[in-house]
C-alpha cells in the first residue's frame, strides 16, 4: 500500500494485526483522542473517544482476518482515507472506512465505519426466523404485518432447538399467535427472551441485542428478543408477555409503543409462562396504530370504557431520574384538559416500596415451582436469575402466605387509586443504562423502576408505555395505567393524545 | 449542518432526499465521475464510477428515510466527510460515511460506505434460519460445524412456510442431513434454492444472494442458498443436490471447494428430487478439510480406489474464457507428476454438444413428470424455468427414447474416457457474470459451461471443484472428475495437490 507519507502504511498494517488480535486497548491505541473521533458501526454512531472506549470495551469489534483489497485516497496533506476489504475468521467479508489524521504523535484514526459481516441469524434476537417462519393463515386487518414472537409462545410445526433432542414441534399454535396469523399476519420468527423470563437487562449470557434506538445501551428484559426485533426494523410486532414489566421496559429502553394487557383478558393456555399471578399478554410495535390495530383483533371488543380522569402521581414521577421527570413534564406542559382533565394524586413511597417486595416474593415463588428439581439446570443463568430462583425455592409457607395477602391489599389499592381514570407514570425511571462488563450501571435506579412496574403488576391493570426522548435523544417512556378492561380505551386516548400533539412520536 | 461551504448542505440534503425516492440517477447525479470513486456497502467494495453505476442499478440502495443524527467534519479546503445515522422505512437504523469532494461542478460523492439494517434473515439465502434451527443429535468428528441445508432436505420437526397451510412438519429428517447431525453438526438452516433447482443464476424471481467473493455478480443456481449461506460465512458447510451441475457451478462463482457425490451412494430417501437420473447429493466449504471430514461421515469406507494418471483434455479447456484457462494453466504449471502424472486426452466438441442436449432433454422430462397438472403453477417461475418445464411437458415418447439411449452411450463414454484416471477440466467456462437487470450477461457463456458439466452428469461421475481466482481475482473453478466410486480418492488428490503446492487457496 503506497503511501505519501511512509508512516501511513505500517500504521495501518499495526492496526489490522491488532483487530485481528482482538487487542483490549484497540482505540487507545489508534485513534485520535479528541471529542470528535466518530466510530460508525451496526449499531449506529459513537462520538467522542471516551465513548468509543467504552463502547468497544463492551462489545468488541470482529477480528479482522486476511485483507483482500485496500485502497487508499490522500485528502490534502493531513489527511487519508483508507477504504479495506477482508475476511473474518467466520469466512465473510468485513469492510471498513478510515479516516486517518496526521497528529502529533504521528497517523491517528479520526473516523472509523466498519461493517461487519452478518450472521444467518443475530442469535441474541431470534431463535428461529424465516421468510417468514409461518405464514398468515387468513386475511384480515393484520396482512402484511409480521410479528416476532416470545419463544414461550408454541408454534405449530416448529420446534425449538433449544428443547430436548427429539422433541416433537408443537402440535398447537399459542391463541394469541393463531389468533394474529388468522387477522393476516405471518410470523418472522421466534425471539429469545432474557434469563428464563426474570431479566431485566436483556444481557443474557447467550446474547444481548443490540439497542437500536441507544447504541451501546441496553435493551432491557426480559423480552429483549422481540422488542429489539422490533426496534431493529426486523419485524413490525413484537408479542410477548409482560410479567412485572418484562415487556414495558424494554419497550421504554428502545424508544417503542407497547401494552400490557389486562391480566387474564387474553388466554395464555399451552405458552409456557414465568409467573402465572402477573403474566399478562402485551406487544410492541414502533407506531401506536400497530397497537391498535392488534387489540382489535386479540382483545374483546366488548365494554370499552371511558376514562374520567387524567392521574398524576408526584411521587410516582419523583422516582425517575432529572432527564426521564423532564421528558414527561414536556408531556404535561403540552396536556390538552379537552381530552382529558388532570388531577394529582399522591402515593407513598414505603407503599411502592413494599409492593415491590411482595412483587419479588411472589414471582420468585412461581418461578421456583418450576425448579423444583434443584439446582443443576441453574447453570449457564446469570446471577440475578439464580438469586430469584434459589430465593423463591427458599421461601417458606409462612411468608408466602404474607406475600399472598399482601397482594390481595395492593389489588384493591391499585384499583381504588386509578378508579375510573388514567394514572401516568414514568414507565422507567431511568433512560437505557450504559451497557458495561461489570453491569454495575445496569443496577442503578433498578429499585425505583420495578417500584413503577410493581403497580400495574399487582393489580392485573393494563398500560399502554408511549415512547417519550430526553434531551439528549434517549429513549424513555411515559406510561398510562388504566382500571381492569380498560385496554381499548387506553389505546384509544393514546391516539387522541398524538392527534392532540400532547405525544409527540421522538 | 453547518458547512465551511454552504453549498455543501443542500447538496446532502438533495443526496438524502434521492435516496429516499429510490432515484435510479443516483449515482450519476450525485458521485464524481472517477475511476477512484468507491463504493461500501454489505456486498464488498465498488470501484470505479462506471461500475458503481451498473451496481447500484442491479441493486439499489435502500431508501433512506428521516435522518437520526448528521456529523461533518472538513479536511482541507476541499474535503469534507458526512457521517450520518437515519431511520429507514422499515423502521431499521441506516448509517452512511460519505467522502464529499469540492469538484468544478460543485460537490460530489468520492467515497461512500452505506451500512443498511439487517433484516432478521436474508430471505435471498435462507428460507429458516436459527441458533441453531436444529441442534446435532450427536458428538463425533463434525463437532461445532455449521450446516446450511438446500430447502429440498427435510428437517424433522420444521414445517416450511412455502407448504401449504396446514402442512405438517416432516417427521424425518433426510438421511444425509441426519447423518450430519448425529455426527456433531448443527443446523443453522434451511436455505433457498432457484427455480425449483433449475436456475443456474441464482436470480431467483423471489431474491438472489450477494456473491460474497465478486460483489456486484451473480452467485450461481440452483443451489444459490446453501452455497452463499457458506462464501458468506454464515454457515461452514452447504449441503445441496447437484443435477446438472446445480451445486458445483455457484462453488464455482462463488470460490467455493464443492464436491458432487457418484450417482446414488448417498441416499435420497425422502428429498424433494429434481431429476432423479442426475440428482446427486454435494456439499460445499470454504476449506478443502471440511470436505473431506464431511465425506468420511457421509461416504461409504470400502473401496478407496488409487488414481493412475491425470488426463487434461485441452478440448475441455477451451471451452473456457481466456482469464479461467490462465488460471488453470497457473496450476498446471506448478503440477508435481509425482503426485500423479498426466497426458493429454482429445474430446470432440460436437459430442460435448450432443451430451448437453441430452442432459437437457432428460433433465426437462424428469422434472415435468411433476407439473403434469398444467401451467398453473408456473407463475412466478423465472422463464428459463418456465421453459424447461414447457419443453419436458412437450416431449413425445419417441424422443425422450432417444434421449435415454444417448444418456446410456454417454455414460459408456465418460466411463472410457475417464478410465481409472482423474480428468481436470474448468468447472465453469465463465466467471460469474455481472448481476444485470436484463439477464443478457448471464446467457454468454452457458452452453460451453453446460457442456462442461454435462459430462459428470451423464456419467453418474464424482466431481470435486478446486477454486481457483483470475488476475482480475474473480473465483473459477479446477474440477477433478474421477471414476464411480473415487470420492475420498478425488478428496484425497486434491489434499495432496494443496500440500505440494499446485492448488493454492486464492
Amino acid at each position: 500500500m503506497p503511501s505519501h507519507d511512509a508512516g501511513l502504511a505500517p500504521m495501518f498494517r499495526r492496526f489490522v494485526d491488532a483487530l485481528e488480535a482482538g487487542d483490549v486497548r484497540l482505540v487507545e491505541r489508534f485513534f485520535v483522542p479528541g471529542d470528535q473521533t466518530l466510530l460508525v458501526r451496526r449499531g449506529g454512531m459513537v462520538v467522542g473517544f471516551a465513548s468509543i472506549v467504552e463502547a468497544v470495551r463492551a462489545d468488541p469489534l470482529a477480528p479482522c482476518g486476511r485483507l483482500l483489497q485496500s485502497h487508499l485516497r490522500e485528502i490534502g496533506p493531513d489527511g487519508t482515507l483508507v477504504t479495506a476489504t477482508h475476511r473474518t475468521a467466520t469466512g465473510g467479508q468485513g469492510v471498513m472506512t478510515l479516516l486517518w489524521e496526521r497528529t502529533d504523535e504521528g497517523w491517528r484514526i479520526a473516523s472509523a465505519h466498519v461493517g461487519e459481516p452478518d450472521p444467518a441469524i443475530d442469535p441474541a434476537v431470534w431463535r428461529q426466523a424465516g421468510a417468514p417462519l409461518a405464514a398468515a393463515t387468513g386475511s384480515g386487518p393484520l396482512e402484511g404485518m409480521s410479528v416476532a414472537a416470545a419463544e414461550l409462545f408454541p408454534l405449530a410445526g416448529h420446534s425449538l432447538a433449544s428443547l430436548p433432542v427429539g422433541a416433537d414441534a408443537p402440535a398447537r399454535t399459542a391463541e394469541a399467535l393463531a389468533g394474529l396469523q388468522q387477522a393476516g399476519a405471518s410470523v418472522v420468527g421466534l425471539a429469545r427472551i432474557d434469563g428464563l423470563g426474570l431479566g431485566d437487562t436483556g444481557d443474557d449470557p447467550a446474547g444481548m441485542p443490540r439497542n437500536a434506538r441507544a447504541a451501546g445501551r441496553l435493551p432491557g428484559g426480559a423480552m429483549s428478543g422481540p422488542t429489539a426485533a422490533v426496534a431493529l426494523g426486523q419485524a413490525d410486532l413484537g408479542l410477548g408477555l409482560d410479567t412485572w414489566g418484562s415487556l414495558l421496559l424494554p419497550a421504554s429502553y428502545q424508544g417503542l409503543f407497547g401494552i400490557r394487557t389486562t391480566h387474564g383478558v387474553v388466554p395464555l393456555e399451552g405458552v409456557a409462562g414465568v409467573a402465572p399471578s402477573f403474566d399478562s399478554v402485551g406487544w410492541v410495535a414502533r407506531d401506536l396504530a400497530v397497537l391498535a390495530e392488534v387489540a382489535d383483533v386479540l382483545l374483546p371488543q366488548a365494554g370499552l370504557l371511558g376514562l374520567d380522569e387524567a392521574l398524576l402521581g408526584r411521587d410516582l414521577l419523583g422516582l425517575a431520574d432529572p432527564d426521564v421527570v423532564r421528558a414527561i413534564e414536556a408531556v404535561l406542559d403540552r396536556w390538552d384538559s379537552s381530552v382529558l382533565p388532570m388531577r394529582m394524586v399522591g402515593q407513598d413511597r414505603d407503599v411502592l416500596d413494599g409492593w415491590a417486595q411482595t412483587c419479588r416474593q411472589i414471582r420468585d415463588a412461581e418461578v421456583a415451582g418450576r425448579h423444583r428439581a434443584g439446582d443443576a439446570d441453574l447453570a449457564g443463568l446469570g446471577a440475578d436469575v439464580r438469586t430469584a430462583i434459589r430465593s423463591g425455592l427458599a421461601m417458606d409457607d409462612a411468608r408466602l402466605r404474607g406475600a399472598r395477602r399482601a397482594q390481595a391489599a395492593a389489588r384493591a389499592a391499585t384499583a381504588e387509586l386509578v378508579g375510573n381514570g388514567v394514572l401516568l407514570l414514568p414507565t422507567t425511571a431511568t433512560v437505557a443504562p450504559v451497557r458495561d462488563r461489570a453491569g454495575a450501571t445496569a443496577r442503578r435506579g433498578r429499585d425505583r423502576t420495578q417500584q413503577l412496574l410493581s403497580l400495574a403488576t399487582l393489580g392485573g391493570l393494563p398500560t399502554v408505555t408511549l415512547p417519550l426522548a430526553t434531551r439528549r435523544r434517549l429513549p424513555c417512556g411515559l406510561s398510562l395505567v388504566g382500571p381492569l378492561g380498560s385496554d381499548h380505551a387506553l389505546l384509544g386516548l393514546a391516539g387522541q393524545l398524538a392527534a392532540a400533539g400532547v405525544i409527540v412520536h421522538p
